[in-house]
C-alpha cells in the first residue's frame, strides 16, 4: 500500500465509481488526501485494521478491473502518442516562426497543441 | 437488443473481459458474428430464451459499467478532439504543399496524421 500511489490514483480515476461509498471514502482519504490509516480509523471510530481491510479490498477490485480490461494501460499508451503529436506540432511552429511567419500556420499549430493537451487530462 | 449494435460493440471492446466465458461467447456470436438467438440456441442445444437471458444479462453488466465509469463516453469525446487535430494538420499540409514545399514540414504533418489515426483505433 502507498508504494504505488500514482498507479492507484489512475485506477481510481478510471474505475473508482464501481466501489461502494465506504470504499471510495477511505480510498480517497488515504490516496488523494494523504491521511494515514490511523487518522482515518480515528475519524470514523473504527480500528486501523478495519480501515486497512477496506482499502486493500478496494485496491483488489480496481486492480482486477485493470487486469481484465487493460484500459489504464491503453490510455497511458495513448499519452505517448499524444506527446509525439505535440513534439511534431512544436517543431512546425518553430519552423513557421523562423522561416514563414504565416499566421494561419501559427494558429493551426496552437490548435493542435491545445487539443493534444486536453487529451491528456 | 440489436437495436444499438455499435454501442454494444464499444461496450464489449472496453469491458467485455469482465464477463463470464459463456456470456462472452454468446455476446460475441450475437453482436460480432451476427448470429440469431435461434442459431446460437441450436448450436449449443439450449433454448432461445436461455440464450436471450445470457445476452440480456451481459448487456446489463456492460451498461452498468459504462454508467458508472463513463469510459466509453470519455473515449468518444477524445475522438472528436483527435479529429480536430487531423483537420488542423491536414490544413498545414495543404498550405505547405501550395506555398512552401518544405519537406520537413511535410514529414511532420504526416507524423501527426499517422499518430492521430492510431489514437482512434
Amino acid at each position: 500500500m502507498k508504494n504505488q500511489t500514482y498507479r492507484m490514483t489512475m485506477l481510481y480515476d478510471f474505475f473508482g465509481e464501481i466501489l461502494t461509498d465506504r470504499q471510495k471514502e477511505f480510498y480517497d482519504l488515504y490516496y488523494n488526501n494523504d491521511l494515514s490509516l490511523s487518522e482515518i480509523a480515528e475519524n470514523f471510530g473504527i480500528s486501523r485494521q478495519g480501515v486497512r481491510d477496506v482499502i486493500v479490498r478496494a485496491e483488489g477490485i480496481l486492480t482486477e478491473m485493470e487486469d481484465k480490461t487493460g484500459l489504464v494501460k491503453r490510455f497511458l499508451k495513448m499519452r505517448e502518442t499524444i506527446e509525439q503529436i505535440e513534439s511534431a506540432a512544436t517543431e512546425i511552429k518553430q519552423i513557421n516562426y523562423r522561416q514563414y511567419e504565416n499566421p494561419r500556420v501559427g494558429d493551426l499549430t496552437e490548435q493542435i497543441l491545445t487539443a493534444a493537451e486536453s487529451l491528456k487530462e
